[in-house]
């Protein structure tokens, strides 16, 4: 036990959890995709920016998808060389199809990801395919992706429960990871799009992707705090030894199809508790609050992160 | 795994929890004693009467002490007789010394509870003497609740940490849990009264008392959300075998010293996870979001909880 600086948690790391998570910060992408009018490009690489000089090291920074579905990232072109100065971050951007592959590969991008569904509802809403015609389209993106030598992520989401749905096998996300992993994903990101999760169900679903052959360090658990479930999910995904763990600077964005505008972890009350678990991110929390208040600003709200807020004096 | 009804979590328990948890829930005392206007004492005894409806079994219903210092509660003795039909339920009602006592027990009350702090700097702040000096004044308040055949529940605030005084050191906290004990107490909340602690902080404090010679049988946990990590720090203290959560229906309250104006765990974000995990509350989650929904309407603003804003669509 250590003693803290004002405004930090006391240290006391728990037994048997991972010595350092890898955060993937979604903000500038899952979270500005979500926003009702686009952020102008110069912020946004300000944005992207202050995430890197707070310490964070993943940064997902645009998605290269046709304007038309997103316009919010219609700048993906223009944005992406503006970060070609950030040294040691990793930049990944998602993309839809071979086109969108296209676009990134052509500008330098070193980290890919894809976006596919647990559930034929969402495939259908959210990719207008089932989700085996959404794999069928995946399958020659990820293996262009890996001949280019590009890292590839395979976003899962629904895994825990969908708005039209409702419970979701477990087995279905497993097949869909399954064949995720055979196309040549490096990383598997577990969605909760809606946030209903709990911790026995996020700790069966790993213990099944484990016994089908997915090992733990290819696995990222994306959460979201509709329900204020995220970071006890977390919590017990870190205790199965999960180490990465996506999350929003402030918050930002959430899935237009849950029930509520509150959204993806904040990453800032999840670096609060690595923080607290003497678990290394390498973050510092006060340039990244810092940076949440900025970006509140320019959004115009309030950042939903309680954490921001307290440390902020927002009330 | 069993499949859920519309609105609520899939069902999935983990392994080494509890089967039942009881909610000692604090919104009518704690929650509604940090309203800057007092609530009419016929919405309180409506607010109670709501809360035992969903299913709520302990339900802490107002404070005995002097009006001068709470004015939020000056109607005590008004509002308790009101709850006389309840049956089933437990009514604790927090007293400062033997008056606050004295008027409890001559109104009927068979649970009391004693505030108490684990720092200097809080005991003085709240209750404005030392701690040894407010340990002696309890003293012989919890001997005659005792005597009296009452059930005494202790509450030791700033466990996790004190605004003034940053990290609390545990024998400290350890210190006023014994004194508590051995006066009589029944029963120990644990009060994270800024929201500041994780996970292996909780854990910490729970093995010392353990090895202290207080079982966790008579512990409950006390978190509040100021930094968003009140839901993981139940997980942990579920893990380690706590049977007594303590929440605010609504997210209600909030520690006026904290940083922030989110208080107390939300008793709905609370029972999500339980049920989710399979753990009986008795608790009927829909009529609980319903009562939190109408008192935020007496309040004249919406509740914190992001289940109560999910699960009533508010934004």
């Amino acid at each position: 036990m250590t003693t803290p600086e004002t405004g930090l948690p006391m240290v006391v790391p728990a037994t048997d959890l991972p010595a350092r998570v890898r955060i993937h910060e979604v903000g500038a992408r899952d979270g500005l995709q979500n926003e009702k009018t686009a952020v102008p490009t110069s912020v946004k690489a300000e944005f992207v920016h202050r995430l890197a000089d707070a310490g964070l090291t993943t940064i997902e920074a645009t998605s290269f998808v046709h304007p038309k579905w997103v316009p919010q990232l219609a700048d993906a072109e223009d944005l992406f060389p503006r970060l070609a100065d950030l040294r040691g971050v990793e930049l990944p951007v998602l993309v839809p199809n071979r086109r969108g592959l296209d676009r990134a590969l052509a500008l330098g991008a070193r980290r890919i990801a894809v976006f596919a569904s647990a559930t034929e509802s969402f495939a259908k809403a959210n990719l207008n395919r089932t989700v085996d015609e959404s794999l069928a389209v995946f399958d020659p993106v990820v293996r262009q992706a890996k001949d280019a030598g590009a890292h590839v992520r395979g976003y899962v989401s629904m895994c825990f429960g969908d708005p039209w749905e409702g419970a979701v096998p477990l087995h279905q996300v497993a097949r869909v990871c399954g064949a995720l992993r055979d196309m040549g994903c490096d990383e598997l990101s577990l969605g909760d799009t809606i946030g209903v999760a709990t911790p026995g169900h996020v700790l069966e679903l790993l213990s099944l992707l484990n016994e089908e052959g997915v090992p733990t360090n290819v696995i990222g658990v994306h959460f979201h705090d509709t329900y204020g479930q995220a970071l006890a999910n977390t919590y017990a995904a870190l205790e199965h030894g999960v180490t990465t763990v996506d999350a929003s600077a402030g918050g930002l964005g959430g899935c237009p199809y849950a029930r509520s505008a509150t959204g993806n972890l904040a990453t800032e009350d999840l670096v609060w508790m690595l923080q607290g678990l003497g678990i290394e991110t390498g973050v510092d929390l006060g340039r990244l609050t810092a940076t949440s208040v900025w970006m509140a600003g320019q959004l115009g709200r309030p950042s939903p992160s309680r954490t921001v807020r307290a440390l902020s004096h927002q009330e």
